[in-house]
């Protein structure tokens, strides 16, 4: 299978995460199979829509029996890119960005953030982590000796596009934007953006239609 | 405005802050208006979408001036419950759970962890940021004493149902899960997943496919 031929629906995507975490514990469980029944009930899906999923990687399960446990979760992970190691630059060392640097479980989903920067000059050399944090200004420098080309981007919103802009002129192929800005990118470039807060606010509506 | 009746579709309100984001970075540059035009154009959505999301909250511009870019602030805070303080437990003080811990950014949009669990004693009695931790079976009683019912799931994947089923015991009206894991609740609950690790999944694949 050549994965990356695959071009799967993104609703479809997010879903492949529950089924990997599924799978997982059931192998911790001791279960060598798993069916799509069990996986949709417990996860709250139709049984159709897993066994579709699955079908765009490849994965069929045995009459029957279901999917082997330990496949599954093999070649999910190999799907999501999550064996594989990406090299990412962090910038912004402010809260939430100190915290993605403490975060190992990153590297487990096939992060892993090398280098830090931010513009405050009393970072520069320390590191969080065993994660180095260097002046902005060097990342060019950086940039060019490890070839990374994923950038998090974890800055006050006024500094959002200003770094954003950075990356594009350094030639970043992916910028994760945890910052509440839409930033402005060319097409070639990849933008995922997570804004903790705007679920923050989702959830906070939901409360309040649901008393 | 009694803006707890609004239904809001839920992609115009994840657009909302993206609209304040915006407000506030207008503000800083001094504008002391702004257009649905303008707003468009920078965030990369439809001028009409902009109109029609911001209608909704009953916020109106002005033909040929725009907002008041104080007054869409304050509207688009106070209808996201921003301006609100929302007191949550947190459980699990892990890698992810530590960082939220740590992230102040949370307390500016309404939300104020108070008491984090744990089910490791050699936690208990300590804090992270000045919340304390304490032992998983102190959580009812001061749930009691607190009144909280918001809980924030971030232990690790073979605990997030039980846990959930603590809170849903407990009666909390809320759950926000960080976890991989697709936890189980009654239609009374408010469930919000935000797994920062499905993104990455999804920033993987445009990667590939955008070579």
């Amino acid at each position: 299978m050549d994965s990356t031929q695959l071009h799967l629906p993104e609703p479809a995507l997010r879903r492949l995460p529950w089924y990997l975490s599924y799978a997982k514990l059931a192998l911790e469980r001791g279960e060598t199979t798993v069916s799509s029944t069990q996986i949709a009930k417990d996860i709250g899906v139709e049984a159709s829509m897993v066994a579709k999923d699955l079908s765009y990687i490849n994965v069929t399960g045995k009459t029957r029996v279901g999917y082997s446990t330990f496949t599954l979760i093999e070649v999910i992970e190999t799907f999501l890119g999550f064996t594989e190691t990406h090299k990412a630059f962090l910038f912004g060392v402010g809260r939430l960005g100190g915290a993605l640097l403490q975060d190992n479980g990153l590297r487990q989903f096939g992060l892993e953030i090398i280098a830090a920067f931010d513009v405050k000059f009393e970072l520069a050399g320390t590191n969080i982590n065993h994660i180095p944090i260097h002046y902005i200004d060097r990342m060019n420098e950086l940039r060019q000796q490890t070839g990374v080309d994923i950038g998090i981007l974890t800055v006050p919103i006024n500094q959002a596009q200003e770094v954003a802009d950075m990356m594009i002129q350094a030639d970043f192929k992916a910028i994760w934007n945890f910052t509440p800005i839409r930033i402005r990118v060319p097409n070639n470039i990849v933008v995922q953006n997570t804004s903790i807060y705007a679920h923050l606010a989702v959830m906070f509506n939901r409360l309040r239609m649901n008393p």
